[in-house]
């Protein structure tokens, strides 16, 4: 397993206590698992982290000490790490450790910990003199992640690199006669065999009828001639995400699937080519809807345009259609250099099926760099 | 895909019914994807619940529309569910649902609900003249989970009886010179053939001084001669999870590994034949611990002895140490009839590698059942 080096780490804890200033706490902590790896390279599934101006105290439980242990001894060490053993239960080794800082203001994420959660902290602090107010933070970790550094960059890269290959041999797969669950399992055999971790979501593989449904389970239903067959699915590469999907047809296409299809690929296009530093997520969102709602199909393509990518599978920015939201203000409006984010427009027809082009972008300086890359023809198999 | 029987869902909505008169609250909104898997047969990703004394309001997006339409139709219906579909996002969907219901006081999950989400529901709905209080709720329907009914139970012994079949064929695939990361996804590859949706957690191959770890990422390490490896995996069927940990040596024990062997032996059968209904959950966990510190090895088994099964991998009954949380109140602390857990003991030893040992049991109306099914012999490889 390869991590961010330590430099970069280092980077990432000035930046969150960069934004733990601006906010006037004193720490910050972190008991998002995406955002615990993010700040320490350690990919175990418990842990906390708080952040303070001169340390990261690490608290994890025994058996995640002798990993933690293996990471800080190699060239990717977490800088300032101090580590301390679960004693009881994590909340209780964290309220006493918050007790100990000796500060006033502690923020924690609100998007993160859950109410019963937050009940306890309060409890357990609450009866200590000195010990320091919880401040509920919003995204203070995800608003850095999505800007995404070098090392995030190359492994991204390298996760769609890999993600395309599979996409190229995937096609082979597909075959009348076969189960949608089959091919499903065909295409997570070749994710793993490609050096994968494992799938990032649930493989989709909906054909035909199911084609209509964007987040179907691949089920017991054979593919069958004439079948569209929309095929989802992604990689998590060293901790990062790729996703991307093809649809493509068994048989020869009729002329309603080829207008359909040539709609969703000129969508996906005209959203890529909308894509530069500066741009307004809504903008990008409206790019290929304006394509489809041209062609008629504007209610057929009932979600938003892409998402971002990176340690989740679903990240900021989200490119959709503008909502009533107030926390999308202009400065959360606009993608930025170092942003990734798919681009997966679709048309959903229910009873006669579907179709969704999805690609990988990175925003660049001045422009967008595809990171995904197979035929987006339609191919029929 | 199978699911509970309609007749199965009205006995859940009428046991959260009655916990919720119990808490003198008129509904709950449940949030966990699991609890509402449990409640109405829906596997999407998402949706939220709202369980009113006569009706089960059902809020899902478009994208899950067709495919609640479907289950609707077929015999495994959820009974009196009313659906409305999302507009906006789905807090202000449920916050409009929770202001037209007319009712004084509604629960929602604390364990499951971020405080982010939380205060956005009551600014929500405290500016609402008549908007109901949000009251939170522990626990409330895995309370009832924790006790499986015939549905769950016919399920999970196929969930662990092919596991058990995966577990035999298993062992061919531990062989010197492969990395632990191959076996691993050899594994996974087996648990997919064998009909399970998907594994249900990352797949351990921890092979010689990584068996001290307990969870160890399976990486480059290559598998050698007089190897401890230890192989712990699990499988969701039909939204039900089944988890398995045996134990092999590459060539011929040596007498301490046969030592260390026999000792986790003795701790997960002497757990095994502890487990009846009305025994503590603290009196299994000791069954299997005290072995263990009686052969020096305390100190070297730092986990719990179990955990409960079902729709997740996680769930109640601990069984562990017994510790200071008051929430193990007495009714708690008790295993009962319907309850499926694991036993698990497991000795690691830094720099040396360990040995752990798991089945699945099932508690029944006169002591247990073994739903896991593999030799427990230690095998030289």
């Amino acid at each position: 397993m390869s991590h961010a080096p330590s430099a970069a780490l280092r980077s990432r804890h000035d930046a969150v206590r960069h934004a733990c200033a601006a906010a006037s706490v004193d720490a910050l902590v972190v008991t998002s698992r995406s955002n615990i790896l993010y700040l320490t390279n350690f990919t175990g599934s418990s842990a906390a982290v708080v952040l303070t101006p001169d340390r990261l105290h690490f608290i994890t439980d025994f058996r995640y000490v002798t990993a933690l242990e293996d990471v800080q001894q190699s060239p990717e060490a977490c800088p300032d790490l101090q580590l301390t053993v679960v004693e009881g239960t994590y909340d209780e080794t964290l309220a006493k450790l918050l007790k100990g800082l000796g500060v006033a203001r502690v923020a924690f994420e609100a998007g993160n910990v859950t109410v019963s959660r937050h009940n306890w902290w309060t409890g357990a602090l609450g009866a200590t003199k000195g010990a320091p107010v919880l401040v509920a933070a919003e995204q203070m970790v995800e608003k850095i992640r999505v800007r995404k550094d070098d090392y995030e960059l190359a492994t991204l890269r390298e996760s769609a690199r890999r993600l395309s290959e599979v996409a190229r041999e995937v096609f082979t797969e597909v075959r009348v006669g076969r189960t949608e669950r089959d091919v499903a399992q065909a295409i997570d055999r070749r994710i793993l065999a490609a050096g994968f971790e494992r799938a990032a979501f649930d493989t989709i593989v909906a054909s035909g009828p199911n084609a209509a449904l964007p987040h179907a389970h691949p089920g017991e239903r054979t593919l069958s001639e004439n079948d569209l067959v929309v095929l989802d699915f992604g990689g998590v590469y060293r901790s990062y995400c790729s996703d991307l999907t093809r649809t493509v047809i068994l048989g020869t296409a009729s002329g309603r699937a080829r207008e359909v299809y040539a709609a969703v690929l000129e969508a996906h296009n005209c959203a890529i080519q909308a894509v530069a530093p500066g741009r307004s997520r809504f903008a990008i969102d409206a790019a290929a809807r304006d394509v489809l709602t041209a062609r008629g199909l504007g209610e057929a393509f009932g979600h938003g345009t892409g998402h971002g990518l990176g340690i989740d599978i679903h990240e900021d920015p989200k490119v959709t259609r503008r909502t009533g939201d107030p926390a999308a203000a202009p400065d959360d409006e606009l993608v930025d250099a170092g942003m990734v984010f798919t681009i997966e427009p679709g048309a959903y027809l229910p009873g006669w099926g579907g179709v969704r082009i999805e690609d990988d972008v990175l925003v660049t300086r001045h422009g967008v760099e595809l990171l995904t890359s197979v035929t987006t023809d339609l191919l029929e198999l």
